[in-house]
């Protein structure tokens, strides 16, 4: 059926189902057949993006949750298709930035066709001759996350003890290879010996291993730091955190990312060793890569020249089509994943 | 009897008895008389300090344990007297810098006479037109932890929303007022009424309550701060860190002076939402006045002009004697003291 707003085609979407409390389930989500329109309506601003890859991000379960106050992130609405960020081609644009073919990444939905009021939200993608894939990790916004939580928050210094938390997922890998770069030790830990070695063999970092072994975090942190921590780059939260607090060095900092440990708690757990951030003089921060977004297309340019020069090594984890996407996302909690996880909704 | 050291003097003094577990008692104390030489040996560069006001700080609590991994200052030695911030009178020197008579402050003993090793750790008072009992505050430790944590470390903007507590004690009073000279809008909170109102009659808080009648200190907050905190002066930890953190604006700061709360605590509390930290992008630093010291005469003299001009208004709460100096100390934690606690060693 032709229209002023162009054919009407499939949309295949992942939608949440219901609204999670705990630990989230493949269940929670569905994948469903919808409509969209390859044409934008006249005179509107808005463009139609085509979604080839999108991104499984951690900080998504908080959007799986009906807030009571208003959360930083809005909710995901029930029965519509999930949002992050992803990348994807222009298919129809009233924007005159944007053009037909543009291949862009922004805020998208888990479907393959998105209509996108706001075309200037979106990035433009500079350098093609990366996998586009590229673009919901290393080049996009756990790429910014790393590069500004690790330099603009923590503020290395060369000689600098690093450690790093979830240390070979999206953000982990590259804040130790931004750490390697800077000259720092770095130290990191995951939850398997696949992962660890990762770490080790193809990271590049100092030292590696696997939390889930270590019955005493705290023992661990002392064999791996005995002259204490400079920067911990945090993305987990709860006792590790409380053992990393006893493991400051003075003036230490440590960049808060996420805290991926408490998510799916229905009471995060108490963290009890505060009073060290006065005895060690440790600024904590919490960082948004929104913050940055200011700084991209500076950031685009270091990072390829990085993976141009072979200084940074990205490793992904992709799922092949919407219908694995539910999976691939709760797989982030359980750590089935190894590297960036993300979601292929298309090739081309 | 005479001496190359000079004679020898009683010299009473406050004593550790017993290191401490959970919540201090005056009997933890003793005061005894031992004896000190007014005199200091040929050719040391020391100093002998007749002690006139001594201070007492609610991070000595944390001296009176017996730590197993070294602590960020020294645990007190049993028998000996209490060592803290003081005021005294130079009574005999061999440093060239140091003359007899010389009005001093720095790290002493909670005793009448004090052997200073080390005379160049000690401050000189520029300004005995005061009080000489201020050194031990305004003027002294407490204040330049006001001035740097405020200024340095919270970064404070006109307009800013400041919530202190412990607002009426030595720290507290001063960066209520600092802020106020910065054009923030302050509440307080204190533990008793007395103490509310002298916030708001004394002090030029624009709010302040009683957190002991607070059943809900969440809701209270809300109410004060509808708008949200930007900047918490945090001197007690515990659930009021964890009610502050869900009221924090964006980008809020927290510097971390002290955590008073949990100091007697055999188990710290825990706290529960340090995911605020990223939510909010909060800034939560601890910091040592020790770290300041270098700027010492530059905030004698704006804290001096603030005093003379009447812009800044001082409380203390005086105990005579070195006989009241245990029930003084162990008063801090019960919040018996209204305003600055300190000990009157001698009157001269």
């Amino acid at each position: 059926m032709a229209s002023a707003a162009g054919d009407e085609v499939p949309n295949k979407m992942v939608i949440l189902k219901r609204y999670v409390t705990g630990f989230p389930s493949e269940d929670d989500m569905e994948v469903v057949t919808g409509t969209a329109r390859l044409a934008v309506p006249p005179g509107s601003p808005a463009m139609v993006v085509k979604n080839l890859y999108v991104s499984c991000d951690p900080y998504m379960r908080g959007r799986m949750t009906k807030h009571e106050r208003p959360s930083y992130v809005p909710d995901f609405v029930l029965g519509e298709a999930l949002v992050n960020f992803g990348v994807g081609k222009v298919m129809a644009s009233g924007h005159p930035e944007y053009k037909v073919g543009d291949l862009v990444w922004g805020m998208t939905g888990w479907e393959e066709y998105t209509l996108v009021p706001k075309p200037e939200t979106f990035f433009k993608i500079n350098h093609p001759e990366f996998p586009l894939s590229y673009y919901t990790g290393v080049l996009g916004m756990p790429g910014l996350t790393a590069w500004a939580g690790f330099l603009d928050v923590g503020k290395p210094k060369k000689g600098d003890y690093v450690f790093v938390s979830a240390a070979s997922g999206a953000v982990g890998q590259l804040v130790g290879q931004l750490a390697k770069l800077t000259g720092c030790y770095v130290v990191g830990s995951a939850g398997s010996d696949e992962k660890v070695n990762l770490l080790k063999t193809k990271f590049g970092f100092d030292e590696a291993f696997n939390y889930k072994k270590e019955e005493d975090l705290d023992a661990a942190l002392r064999r791996y730091f005995p002259d204490g921590i400079d920067i911990y780059f945090e993305n987990v939260g709860g006792p590790t955190l409380e053992a990393v607090l006893d493991n400051m060095r003075n003036h230490g900092r440590i960049p808060v990312c996420g805290m991926i440990s408490q998510y799916n708690l229905e009471e995060p757990e108490g963290v009890h060793n505060l009073f060290q951030v006065v005895a060690k003089r440790v600024r904590m921060e919490g960082f948004m890569v929104l913050d940055y977004f200011n700084q991209y297309y500076k950031f685009e340019e270091e990072m390829a020249g990085y993976l141009k020069e072979g200084k940074i090594t990205y490793v992904e984890d992709i799922a092949e089509g919407l219908e694995k996407g539910p999976a691939a996302l709760i797989g982030l909690f359980t750590g089935r994943n190894v590297g960036k996880q993300l979601v292929a909704v298309a090739r081309e």
